[in-house]
């Protein structure tokens, strides 16, 4: 019933919860290849069963057009305690170059003070965080002082649009008082971060066509544009020389950072110097009169995710491609439309392609941004939990990633959104050897019990 | 001893001497796919004992650093015969992208007039149309009208190096009063061509490396430069708008085409619509001022035969990868220095790379170009062989493509050199469907037959 008894049953079952996080890891549950479908709902029932012995109630796993969700709830503390909406997702990146991984990603280990695996930061560790703290307060207390419902979907990795379809289509059943997410990083282990702002997201795939099959280059070189010149010459042009973005209406309905706002972010601990320690390149990059936090944060941006065509196995093939292809992926900030930016893009690479290819655009997911306006009262709870589980007083941050369906909350359930991070920087998010600091983990589950016992309605 | 006689032999003997081609272009002899050593053996192995059943002798396989050589001879024509070097290739480029092959690229295929089989134009099929003859030759007069030498080799594809050795140091034994290349195309079956200038070739890697792992774009975009972006960059920078290549010194020594040559070359009946109908391209690309003759066989060109970054398999990954590549080839004229070609493209794209990136250039593989004086006497031999085999007077022109031995065999052996193609431009090249023409390759045994019966000392 108290909170050292809480503390002692964490104490005590710590072995075990770092073994399930590992069972669930070694589930290759990778959303955007299709070869991993049977995995992904592996990864699913997996979850279920968990939060079934957790004690959470009506635990289902429900099929959607995509990859499954898995919902579950504990709706018995009364109707003046908070409901708590727990978002996470199953489902983890591709783990290509598989080569640079140290250890196998689908082999969770233990280095140090960390546990790798795909999925250990984003998102099946964190989201395990919240499983488990449920199961300790309802294992000690018998009760939790919050009402609790669980959404975690299986496709956040490849656009988010089944469990944005459920939470538009379902608003009775996933009603909250404010929905939980952890997906993301604090700045270090005694520097904990609540992000107040999310970007949207425009991906894609860019085609240019020319020959009607493979030419000989020795053959058709120097008269026929290279499809790969060709990409290579509108890549470059996406950008201007100062890095901002060159297609016509990007920034047309960005919503400019007030001083008030350049001065909160300001006072994020991260600079330049910061940025070349953990990215290892020489020099920044970017628009000049933004800081760095704010071009990762704040500003919208434009990014050659994969670029491919003609030979690129070993060896030499003198070949002029028929075809060469890009994966672009745009992070969107307010109020930027995110269904209109791949319009954008199309009709500016047409405008500047040459009559010697044909170019095509082709989304393949998009999501505007969010913003918590930061007088949001539950903040307060957040505040505390990582005061009291990590010793420190937060700051607050906009961050450069997306959560697709962080928008659907508040579009459709109007719920305030509380980020409640416990990754850090150098996670290796969506590279090889991704890793969860294990302190940050067991921290976790203290902070996300303290989270629960603190908010209020 | 008639030619009636050896055309009764050659009509006889039609169906194997299908059949023994399609044998050879069964075996993958890929040179610079390491996976496909056994097989380059194989095929050498395969063509030396098909020398031997001809009645060549002196058969050896020659092993090298690189691919085996294999050679034969045949030295009873009495001194004052000529001594004819026969050159051919029997390695293959690689077959990718394999789903495109109608027919699977190592099963030898007829379907209308056309035998489809990777090498089967480029080069085994036209190396064996001199096995072919040589054989009907001794077969039906028990002698040979000119002495001969087989040099074949297997990594043309790969940049020729243990043959260019093997010349160099063996200009005894491999001494002739020419070389008899069979390795392009002519330009219709009714249009006969003889080739007088090939281009040389570089060819190598370009690589540009940015941050020390791969990044999330989502919490680097912006203020990282993505070296995607920064390779695009660099590519588009290697043209100029009309066309010529930017590298600064790639022009330096090009010896320009005189009034002559130009005019010489417009006789050849090839131009734009030829060049659209066969290339499926909207619009010819490159130098305004060159004819499309022009460029592809008498400019140097520069073209990205390969190139890739970042996540490039089905799905999506928001990632900024370490480094991006690209494999680039240059076509090269009289009297362009091979062996400066790559510090000129590294020096550059050193120049102009932004400090946000380092960039490095490979040479992989090198040959200057060659050209073949217009009043060199065997060449009347080669105009009669098509003359008689083919129905029709070839065009001399200049090709595209580069045979980097070429240039050894005027170095080191002094021998003019005398291209018979019996290709078609229509053969796809490096590309899937590699064919040959039927007819082509029957006409081009009776040919070389003739040209063996003509050329003089």
């Amino acid at each position: 019933m108290t909170d050292q008894s809480i503390a002692a049953y964490l104490s005590t079952h710590r072995q075990r919860h770092l073994e399930e996080v590992c069972d669930w890891l070694r589930i290759p549950s990778v959303s955007t290849q299709p070869q991993h479908s049977g995995d992904i709902q592996k990864a699913a029932d997996w979850l279920a069963e968990k939060l079934s012995a957790a004690g959470l109630e009506n635990v289902e796993v429900v099929p959607t057009d995509g990859h499954p969700l898995v919902y579950a709830d504990w709706l018995h503390a009364g109707s003046d305690a908070a409901t708590v909406l727990v978002y996470g997702h199953y489902d983890v990146q591709p783990v290509d170059p598989v080569a640079l991984w140290e250890t196998p990603p689908f082999e969770p280990t233990v280095r140090g003070e960390s546990l790798f695996a795909r999925g250990a930061s984003d998102d099946k560790g964190q989201t395990y965080i919240h499983v488990a703290a449920v199961e300790a307060l309802l294992a000690t207390t018998g009760t939790l002082p919050v009402n609790v419902k669980f959404l975690v979907e299986g496709e956040e990795e490849d656009g988010s649009q089944a469990v944005m379809r459920y939470v538009a289509e379902n608003p009775a059943k996933l009603a909250a008082d404010l929905c939980l997410i952890s997906d993301g990083p604090i700045l270090a282990p005694d520097k904990p971060k609540i992000v107040y702002g999310l970007r949207g997201i425009w991906a894609g795939e860019v085609t240019v066509t020319g020959p009607g099959r493979d030419l000989h280059s020795g053959m058709y070189g120097g008269a026929v544009h290279n499809p790969n010149q060709a990409l290579a010459e509108l890549l470059a042009a996406l950008h201007n020389p100062d890095g901002s973005i060159a297609v016509p209406g990007f920034y047309d309905d960005v919503r400019p950072l007030d001083a008030a706002e350049r001065e909160a972010l300001a006072k994020v601990p991260y600079g330049e110097a910061e940025l070349l320690a953990e990215s290892g390149v020489p020099v920044a990059w970017g628009e000049a009169e933004y800081t760095v936090t704010e071009r990762i944060g704040a500003r919208p941006t434009l990014e050659i995710n994969g670029m491919w065509g003609g030979f690129i196995d070993d060896g030499f093939k003198t070949v002029i491609p028929s075809e060469a292809h890009a994966k672009i992926s745009c992070r969107l900030v307010p109020d930027q439309k995110s269904d209109e930016i791949g319009g954008l893009i199309e009709a500016y690479l047409k405008k500047i392609a040459p009559p010697t290819v044909q170019v095509s655009v082709r989304t393949r997911q998009h999501a505007p941004a969010v913003l918590v306006p930061l007088e949001t009262p539950q903040l307060a709870a957040a505040v505390t939990a990582y005061e009291r589980a990590f010793g420190a007083t937060p700051v607050f941050a906009r961050e450069g990633g997306s959560i697709g369906v962080a928008i659907s909350f508040q579009t459709h359930l109007h719920t305030p959104l509380i980020f409640l991070g416990f990754g850090l920087p150098d996670d290796n998010l969506h590279a090889p050897n991704e890793k969860i600091h294990l302190p940050n983990f067991y921290r976790g589950i203290e902070a996300s019990v303290i989270f629960m016992q603190e908010v209020h309605k």
